[in-house]
């Protein structure tokens, strides 16, 4: 009989989230039935986004969240033991399934690690790849600018947009940060939002405005770099990490007479849009890390006991690339 | 010798325009050159719009705007004495031009009065069309919400929204304009956005969210339609009235949370932007009014020498329709 350890969403989080709001319980598995199976994480997803949809989780649940894992044991001849699957399983351990809308078997990385799958080569790297691309359409010589930069999804839209010709500016918030971008990454310019000259910053940054505006944070960082996009520019709006932890609902510049005065187009999305086209991402961002124009790094933390601590780590920017639990 | 009125730019508005901001001068006019021609005004126009564009305007310019004007004198083939037309020249009685980007022929209107070809059969009229049509592809059946919904645009865009089979929610600030576009022009809804309520209305009035929100106005009140809106909602952005005359860039809550949860799209325009079109919106707004679908209300000032009252009063709301003046 196999014991899985998991999360349980216990309290509602207030700001940012704090000890006991998850909690660490022990759940006996049951035998498998005929069509399931089991599987072990190995790897599990530290991601803004499970702040952001924590006010509606109902209370009680597994906490949200995705997984490489392994599978086990076995009464289901698609997924054979030994088998690697991306899994939303949330944060667990273990987990018994038959459903598969909540998997997909892990692509063949040839030697890249395992831990991409939840990384460069799985919903971060298809956020990156899908939400820029389709929303932002961006051509070669623009300008464009993307917050969050240091994170998983922000690094990767960067690279993408070096790779599409384009000239980058990275912000974020810490010059360590800033090194990695520049240094490492080859972004153009970089500016760190805590600048008490930001706005200046990012005017001599941009001396012919921004055409795409890949945005992960919101606020008023995001109302800045609006009020300087050109005519048609392009807006992702992939997050607004900025509020999540607010306890009010943040108030910001208005945008909309940018929006009106330069035409712009903004739109939000969530990655799940593309899930009929999940395979060409992974494919093409394998493709462009093989080749040596997409690099990734990653933040590790090990053990499963210390997930909640990666997860609020990474809330306040501690992470650069991508965070992951290695079990 | 013929002597023209115009209002000149005189001073940058500070919050509301005050008198003085524009000074009315006279100008004689030479004589007409060989391609050139003479026209009067009949109808000049007062738009939101020039309230929003005011800040990026030279000193000393004449102040802008269109009107419907009637040729007076001519040495243009193309353009014989009693033509009318419709004209770019700004607040000015009588103007010479020999350019055909600023001015075009104003259509058959049939019947109709010439007033319309500044208002629901020129540009405020282009502008309900494409910038609604194009922008919210409204669908049968979806909830639409417009907000400035007494003026020459909303007012305007409600009604196609009843055509194309919504369900319409229009929102200005008093009760007498409600009740025009309720009985009058068949909106499903008013609601008054002074009101302390006016979220619980709008969420009464909107049971099933928001599909296609036409924001005329910014502001907290657009933050709050914006909350309300459903997956693969549409909000095309007109206007942010709201803001025009604040000396402080204004905040309000921000909307990037809503626009990635619901993946919401945004769009400003300006309705330049389909002047290769100009016509076909003309045509379409004009069989509508001959078919009965499409109603209008004109509020006439009489005497070019009240046109900045005119022009205060419209941005103070004073307006229902199109505010026009008549010279």
């Amino acid at each position: 009989m196999t014991t899985a350890r998991k999360y349980v969403y216990a309290r509602k989080f207030e700001g940012f989230p704090k000890e006991g709001d998850l909690q660490l319980v022990e759940e006996k598995l049951p035998q498998l039935k005929d069509g399931e199976f089991l599987s072990k994480a190995v790897y599990l997803s530290v991601d803004p986004y499970m702040r952001a949809y924590a006010p509606s989780l109902k209370l009680g649940t597994t906490f949200i969240g995705g997984q490489v894992a392994v599978v086990t044991e076995s009464k289901n001849i698609t997924h054979p033991v030994g088998q690697y699957i991306v899994g939303n399983f949330g944060w667990r351990t273990h987990t018994i399934s038959d459903n598969e809308s909540e998997l997909y078997v892990l692509p063949d990385f040839d030697k890249l690690p395992l831990s991409l799958g939840v990384g460069v080569l799985g919903m971060p790297g298809n956020t990156a790849y899908f939400g820029f691309l389709e929303i932002c359409q961006p051509k070669p010589g623009e300008t464009v600018v993307v917050t969050g930069a240091a994170g998983a999804v922000g690094s990767h839209v960067g690279q993408i947009a070096k790779i599409k010709g384009c000239t980058v500016i990275g912000i974020a918030g810490s010059d360590e940060k800033g090194k990695w971008l520049v240094d490492d990454l080859g972004f153009d310019h970089f500016i760190n939002y805590k600048d008490d000259k930001f706005k200046e910053k990012l005017e001599q940054a941009t001396p012919k405005g921004v055409d795409c505006y890949f945005d992960n944070v919101g606020g008023e960082i995001s109302s800045i770099v609006i009020s300087r996009m050109n005519l048609y520019g392009r807006v992702s709006v992939c997050g607004s990490i900025s509020g999540y932890n607010d306890t009010e609902p943040a108030k910001a510049t208005t945008i909309q007479r940018f929006l009106v005065g330069k035409q712009l187009k903004m739109e939000g999305f969530i990655v799940r849009r593309w899930t009929e086209r999940w395979g060409e991402g992974i494919l093409q961002n394998k493709q462009w890390i093989q080749e040596g124009k997409l690099k990734y790094s990653e933040t590790v933390t090990e053990g499963f006991e210390n997930m909640f601590q990666a997860f609020v780590d990474m809330l306040k920017g501690g992470n650069i690339g991508k965070a992951v639990v290695k079990v």
